[in-house]
């Protein structure tokens, strides 16, 4: 197989996009990872394209032809990829495979969500088509609740406290503050996270990730050709998947995704290398106990320790590893089917120094996680530049 | 890139199955696909799956992960891919590339829809999504609409009649008749079609291919390996897929499908083949002039000739090359996300010397053609066995 390099990326500003529809969102974020690379459109091979939910949430399907239509780019194939949360993830892992296998040259890979068009109620009931349908949404389990009770979990096993879940939100947030394309830009503190409304105990609001509209792209090359294109070459140096029950009911842990554990396992061996050669992570935070599940599921940290070591500021900008310093899903926002994108666009600006205000010193070596539903799809990208 | 073969096939009978739900029918095919190849789930590496709509359908997203576990395949990647109607195409595309990248071995590769448990007004909206909802759906264009308006210009430009159209449909359901897997096996006549009720004029209802549940799947293995399974192996010599604008007034012309065109001219030169080398072939029917069109951009016959042709029975079993032995989208039925991995499994059973009352007599080639909407996607694959 043949190594694979980002050599474009780019995206739109994550929020509440009331003047862009789900078809500018994609060509901006598209169009913004072409000029990145220094190329036109005429170079693409073929792309592919994350989004979760775009039926439901828009009454369009068939996302590849609408996009190879609306970027310019026929009669190219464009393909969709849905894994939920993951969708980002899996389009970057198709994309990586199609350059790695020599089916293809230059690739788009992109992720896209307009979710704010709609109320909370029918957003959180379309979201829930993530987790089982048949077995826990039917039945009034929405993600909030299904995140609750691994936290009630977490909590009991390992004594983390609320105040534990509420400093991944304040770390977030005060990361998201440097992001120009964050939702939210506003540091925030513990007490206003205990203080905001209850949503699913021990879940408060601001314990969640928010709806967001946006998009992302990154362009894919073989890595020989990578150094040619205007930026520094951020090469994918693993890409790994891996499944589990899709109801809650089915696992024997709470407290462990095991997707993460067995894509992340994959992964270091794949790569060669161990947590302890990461310099930058960006983790799927879509609830604060789910960024504390993934730093010790990803071994940053021993089980249990997830908890104080975001206390104490060992995953903040500055601390032992950063976590999330896009703002994670949390403050930067998850328009679910780009959010896996969005990571590797955070990744690749701060292997190449471009993170601005927010740029971890001497970063070479990233990773990002990206998870579907409840865990029932886990997905771990490594990131190396020189 | 490694060579790929189809070592097992299987599918569901097509049809309205009330008593069988979503997962019970994926279960069917892949459990029927692993005993056809003669390997249990366990030599199973990673797995895609098509289906088009099953967040409106059934309200279930996640597909992959839904599956990975209703399969028994955890912890291994299985992830689902989505192209309207050509979604089982584009999962076994991607399923190929995996192969032949050398990033898994033995791929599961599946298609599913379970359509028939709403009401026909909500499943043709549902449908609609693989148009351009903003652009054609919202304005009423519903796909019988859209394709009518195909058909009237095909008539105008070359002629073809409303004879030759039902001749499409008279041949399908001879060849459905043969197939225990179809969803009407009764033949009907000419006069039939004539007289069924209008749905878009020049269409009529037995113009039409039928709302369906229904799912498929097959085995792919790297081909140095192939022969050491079950049955004989059929490569998938290969895999070609072609985008067009997603809506049908930005087109040059009504009476060609340029993705199908693109995607046939690559798929010939990869394998160094010609039209007539051809000896069975499996294409995109969704209604009768869409059969006539692909007999045409496949290059079968000249253009403006398909009707003459398939009024003459030049497409039917034993005439000059046999076109949808399994009764096609109109006669076999059509769960959209599932057309694609039946159309494979039919030509598997065909170049295997094993499709009983409908096998095409020393079948050694065979194409499959699946279009997405109204052709802003087409798969080509082409296949081969001793």
């Amino acid at each position: 197989m043949r190594k694979v390099a980002i050599i474009g990326a780019g995206m739109t500003p994550f929020g509440e996009h009331w003047g862009q529809g789900f078809r500018d969102m994609v060509v901006e974020a598209g169009v913004k990872a072409l000029t990145d690379a220094g190329i036109s459109g005429d170079k693409i091979d073929a792309g592919y394209i994350g989004t979760m939910a775009s039926g439901r949430l828009i009454g369009q399907e068939h996302i590849g032809g609408l996009l190879a239509d609306y970027m310019g780019l026929n009669p190219i194939p464009i393909t969709r990829v849905e894994g939920a949360c993951a969708s980002g993830s899996l389009a970057l892992r198709q994309g990586f495979m199609a350059v790695a296998s020599g089916m293809h040259d230059i690739v788009v890979v992109g992720g896209v969500e307009k979710m704010t068009d709609l109320g909370i109620n029918t957003v959180s009931d379309i979201l829930g088509g993530a987790g089982d349908q048949e077995w826990e949404l039917f039945l009034g389990a929405t993600f909030p609740a299904i995140y609750a009770l691994m936290a009630r979990r977490h909590m009991y096993e390992f004594g983390t406290t609320e105040e534990m879940l509420a400093s991944v939100a304040v770390k977030n947030h005060k990361h998201g503050a440097k992001n120009k394309y964050a939702q939210f830009r506003k540091e925030i503190t513990i007490e206003d996270v205990m203080k905001s409304k209850e949503v699913s105990a021990p879940l408060k609001m601001l314990d969640c990730s928010p709806i967001t509209d946006g998009a992302a792209g990154v362009i894919l090359a073989p890595m020989e050709i990578a150094e040619s294109f205007a930026k520094k070459p951020v090469e994918i140096i693993t890409s790994a998947q891996a499944s589990d029950t899709i109801a809650l009911h089915s696992r024997k842990s709470l407290t462990s995704l095991n997707a993460t554990k067995v894509a992340a396992k994959n992964a270091y061996k794949m790569a060669g290398l161990t947590p302890k050669d990461l310099d930058v992570v960006e983790v799927h935070d879509c609830f604060t106990i789910a960024e504390i599940m993934a730093i010790e599921d990803l071994g940053l940290f021993e089980k249990g320790q997830g908890g104080p070591a975001s206390l104490a500021g060992k995953t903040a900008l500055g601390g032992q590893i950063p976590v999330n310093t896009s703002g994670g899903l949390k403050a930067c926002g998850h328009p679910v089917g780009a959010t896996g994108i969005k990571q590797a666009v955070e990744i690749s600006w701060q292997l190449r120094g471009e993170a601005e205000g927010r740029q971890v010193k001497d970063a070479h070596i990233g990773l990002s996680h990206n998870v579907g539903g409840s865990g029932a799809t886990a997905v771990v990208h490594i990131y190396k530049s020189d």
